[in-house]
């Protein structure tokens, strides 16, 4: 990403705006969807923050769904603002269940919106986004909010077709840049809530945002973060070099060896619907995690991640979006098991990456 | 800045702790401050409206300079959040007559704060800032707000001595960096008012901030602009190489050349306290400025700034801030003279890069 550090163009020119407008068409594509795909100098917080503040008053209520780290961060974004919440509690690893939403939207049938993410990366967890839609998408006044910061650009998620009204991403996940960027997309039922809410905003009023960007002015209400727009347009043009399709298949294809291979590694998976973004295993019993993703990173120099909250020093995570290909499994793989040796628990080693090989085998040719 | 371009290093690291702790060292003493200089990623509106909603509660008044585009800012800002706002109108070009505020500061005693610009970017017009720090700081619930986005880095502006309760700036003046990144600063008089302030935060919450960003925790609260931090650091040192002292001569000189050059043209300067950080010029009667600009920037491949509202096709803005330099002012002065020149203007050919020259030869030692 070289182009990143070229002596920054200026951000009022013609020359970034013929930037900015190709990006923001390709991104839309990626969204999938006809609205705009907004660009804001912010991370992904921000981003969720923005979609309360537009598509709420204070006294409103929402649905939230709190199965971890990210989930939780949408209550405490509706109580800064005084937005009511019904909050569908969810055991960390599971994926909400359609009828607790369900049953959440009948009691409620006020509310203004399902705030939910469709990847909840501190349990490695997907929860069932098009079956929500198929619940919301028939309510008028209620949106479905869908943070998908380990979603967007990994698993296949159309935007319109599945009917999702307000879809959240970052560039540093599958669009593999520094962080400093967020995406957000608003369908035409979520543009007309924006109208009807009161929650004060400024830095992030979407509906002044649309106007700036649009096709034609190609701009931003505030200064943009320009180097990242441009790095985002190389990244784009790499994405769909692959191919979307491709892509969707690639993160699959990795995310099964990984599961694969910790099991075979007998580490139990935390997440009963595992996401395609990254892969939670409870390290052995007796086993330090926190000590253990420290060793991986500052020994072996392959960097996990650990748990948070009730799951910290208990699990690692390993990503598989964006950059990462087949061999960065074998990897990551091959360090989990040295690692579980040099921690003296007994290992079958090379068992985790014939596992993952086995399935990784599908992504070469024959020879 | 290719350091900037690197795999990106994992923010939630030892590493980057490290770096981030840095940085804000560094920073603090280029605002000249014993608090927290706060990273946010964000750009400098975002840190605007942090202002207004960490000082402020709905109902509130404040008082704010409105002599430009950005100090018509901080009344939109304060109209979202339900503050009620005392303008000082100013005439554009002109700096807020001190009086003026004096004035509004006994008429509206309980004013929470003011809020001006330290260098008015749209007017290249610099504040009185120190003289209205003055008035403020033995006012125990009063703060002085400066968005200083033009100013810090740029003139020597000691937070803490002047008394100054809160400082802004972004990544993309003086700094020198892609824009993304805002910094902000309070005094223990701002913190205390946060305390009290009502008006609904999230993404922009300093509080949560300062305790993420203190020293031993070296964190951010939400994703940081982490290549931008990354840059900073760099930057910060090649400041420091330099010298505070010697930057900001540097800056004064260069303005100073700036000003006698446009001037030996027979320009007008815009501002009646023209600013450190750019040169704004009335281009000839009969020139459109926004052609004349248009025709520097790509024709010429030299770029400059129009003028914005009514300012809008009658001026110049000569940049002179950051990497700027002798041979910067003089490239700006040559430009400006031929372009004058092939819009029929009758022009003494190599009079303002003389100008500018008689004044830049302080600049350079004896031979």
């Amino acid at each position: 990403m070289l182009r990143m550090a070229h002596p920054m163009m200026h951000h009022r020119t013609p020359q970034f705006s013929a930037i900015f407008s190709e990006t923001k068409a390709m991104l839309e594509k990626v969204f999938q969807t006809r609205n705009d795909a907004l660009m804001l100098a912010s991370s992904g917080s921000g981003a969720m923050e923005a979609a309360v503040t537009n598509l709420c008053s204070p006294g409103d209520t929402i649905i939230y769904v709190n199965g971890g780290k990210f989930g939780e961060r949408w209550g405490k974004i509706a109580a800064k603002h005084g937005v009511n919440v019904v909050e569908i509690k969810v055991e960390w690893g599971h994926a909400v269940s359609v009828d607790a939403v369900r049953e959440a939207l009948e009691a409620h049938p006020h509310a203004r919106g399902v705030f939910v993410q469709a990847s909840e990366t501190s349990t490695t967890t997907e929860h069932p986004i098009r079956e929500i839609a198929a619940l919301t998408r028939s309510l008028p006044k209620c949106a479905l909010v869908v943070d998908a910061i380990t979603a967007l650009g990994v698993i296949d998620m159309p935007m319109d077709a599945w009917g999702l009204d307000v879809v959240i991403s970052g560039s540093q996940k599958a669009f593999m840049l520094p962080p400093g960027l967020a995406m957000i997309a608003l369908s035409e039922k979520a543009w007309a809530l924006t109208e009807e809410a009161k929650c004060p905003r400024f830095y992030f009023d979407l509906a002044v945002e649309r106007k700036n960007q649009q096709r034609g002015k190609d701009t931003t209400a505030w200064t943009p973060a320009a180097s990242l727009i441009i790095g985002l347009n190389e990244v784009l043009k790499m994405m769909f070099e692959e191919g979307l399709d491709e892509l969707y298949a690639r993160h699959a294809l990795l995310a099964r060896a990984a599961r694969a291979g910790v099991k075979a590694l007998g580490m139990e998976l935390v997440s009963k619907a595992p996401a395609t973004s990254a892969t939670g295993a409870y390290v052995p019993e007796g086993i330090d995690g926190g000590a253990f993703v420290k060793y991986l990173r500052d020994v072996m120099g392959v960097t996990f991640a650990g748990g948070q909250d009730h799951l910290k020093g208990k699990i690692v995570r390993i990503a598989h979006l964006g950059y990462y290909d087949a061999f960065d499994i074998t990897t990551a793989m091959s360090a989990i098991e040295m690692a579980l040796g040099k921690f003296g628990h007994p290992v079958n080693m090379g068992a985790g990456v014939a596992a993952a090989q086995d399935v990784l085998l599908e992504r070469f040719p024959k020879a």
